[in-house]
């Protein structure tokens, strides 16, 4: 387990979405957040209080989480004077990137030197099974979206919560690094074997009581070129009963991928439960769920009644305006 | 590189399908097939000729291949005795398992004591990229097939050779340990981290000549829920512009799915389509390839012909009446 409070680390984040690991770790446990480090030229901020090593330490954060991943993944030259520094301090460190921290000799030289932990969430730590396909007991709910780094994972855990809150039995399950921070467990599906995807979402979410939700963290878009056979995976190896669609309605194209355009709801619900029924045949679309930072208020309302309208599913964005209506739609199945 | 000619283990398979990898090289490369050897209740036969490792020796083997796969891929005490024996005659292994040889002490002890190389052919070798979905030059065709095991690398194996034969510029690409064993490079997919299936298929994939075909072997299907995200990552990654679709017609289950029924050609045809067009809207189904083994001839000319006229697609069984008729198509587009 990783030692809290953390202080957040956003090195030279180019933009907030990079620094959504951060974002999510201070929106759904706050209380393990003490403060926010960032370095020259980090476009990212939390709106926790900035803080160097040393204050940081005094507020008694025991952990530095890297809460900011670039694209590949990848430790950069600049972060790693601070991580060095912060291991000097006392402070373990816990990432969740594809270049592992016990893959940098410095780092674990002074970690062993200092005494410190390294923790790598990402790094499967278990031999997850083939997947057999056999139905389990208990239900299931997966959200999926028209694009990545959509809401998939704030919706799951909002609707978590909200099931939660009513006395609902649900789990909300990590499948990627961020929620593996939230939640101390969970399987880092981007980082699994590409044979054991399928099986590694059935090991997650296993038999349950008939009336409990596991509630699955989406990863990637069955649209994103880049990561839709991870998706794939969840669909069929998580076997759900209800698919949330996910979408951000200002995005102009598929995230990092110039010249995608992103597909339409009805593309994506068209798409997604076929593939679904596979593994589920009785597993519908219950709801919408939209993240509309980028709108107004006024704006964001009409589109959702809009979608309301036109695809007849309930649609609201969890974050701004609850969960609410997504977990009576899971209710009513 | 692994040294020519091979003896094909088929230790103890269960039935001929488990035998795959070795039935591949014996056809496609008969001339590095001198014999197999099979242990007692093996259910495969190649029709080679059957020998022991002194016999084999003899007629010029130079490794010992595993060509035969049980579920999970893991080396059985039961083989082991017979793969130590080779290495002390003087064999070389190659292996496509999960189980890596190098993985296995006692392997690696006698392999260094006696000087001879564990291949490993399914261990990824390259840091592959994450996908960028950029359209490259030259064109690609990937067979997707209805289930597991039905025939895709045949079929890609047989076009590519026929087009050779016509002068057409075709390269084999191989995602799989046999198609490695048999071409001798490729992208072991199944043991590819999930973040970069779709980058790896780009990276086997590159710019090429624009009257150049690449031949992409298929693995799993969009159908296979264990499996799916696998065939995912090539419908996207590959950005095919042609796709072949693959069937066997007596199969009564998915294979390994017990109560998973095969979807039809135009389930197949209606759900791969739609994605292949996410990542190249030039994308057609040009093809139907139908392992037709477990057919008599009059039944299975007659199933095709029926193909045909439901369909509107030119449909053959390649390895039984060759692949001509699939490559007509595909010079046509």
């Amino acid at each position: 387990m990783i030692e809290t409070p953390y202080l957040l680390f956003l090195g030279d984040a180019p933009d907030q979405l990079a620094a959504k690991v951060a974002q999510g770790i201070k929106d759904w446990r706050p209380e393990n957040a003490v403060g926010q480090y960032r370095m020259d030229g980090c476009k990212a901020d939390l709106g926790l209080q900035d803080m160097d090593l040393l204050a940081a330490k005094a507020a008694g954060a025991k952990t530095l989480v890297i809460g900011v991943a670039n694209r590949g993944g990848v430790i950069s030259p600049e972060w790693k004077k601070v991580l060095v520094m912060a291991l000097e301090e006392g402070f373990d460190l816990a990432s969740g990137l594809h270049n592992l921290l016990r893959e940098e000799p410095d780092l674990v030289a002074v970690a062993e030197a200092t005494g410190r932990a390294l923790h790598d969430v990402r790094v499967p730590e278990v031999e997850y099974p083939i997947a057999n396909g056999v139905k389990r007991t208990g239900k299931r709910c997966l959200a999926v979206g028209t694009d990545c780094s959509i809401g998939k994972m704030y919706t799951a855990l909002a609707m978590d919560a909200e099931m939660r809150s009513r006395g609902m039995k649900s789990t909300f399950r990590a499948t990627g690094q961020t929620g593996i921070l939230i939640t101390g467990d969970g399987v880092p599906l981007d980082a699994v074997i590409a044979d054991f995807m399928a099986g590694s979402v059935e090991w997650l979410t296993p038999d349950n009581d008939e009336d409990h939700w596991d509630m699955i963290e989406g990863q990637g878009s069955l649209f994103h070129v880049s990561f839709s056979g991870v998706t794939m995976a969840l669909v069929h190896g998580g076997q759900p009963d209800a698919l949330i669609l996910c979408h951000e309605p200002t995005r102009t194209h598929m995230r990092g991928l110039p010249g995608y355009a992103l597909p339409t709801l009805e593309d994506l619900r068209d798409t997604a439960l076929p593939l679904a029924r596979v593994a589920n045949p009785a597993c519908q679309v219950v709801g919408i769920s939209v993240n509309t930072q980028n709108l107004a208020d006024d704006d964001a309302r009409a589109y959702l009644a809009k979608l309301e309208a036109d695809m007849g599913l309930p649609a609201t964005d969890p974050f701004r305006y609850g969960a609410g209506k997504l977990v009576d739609a899971l209710a009513a199945i």
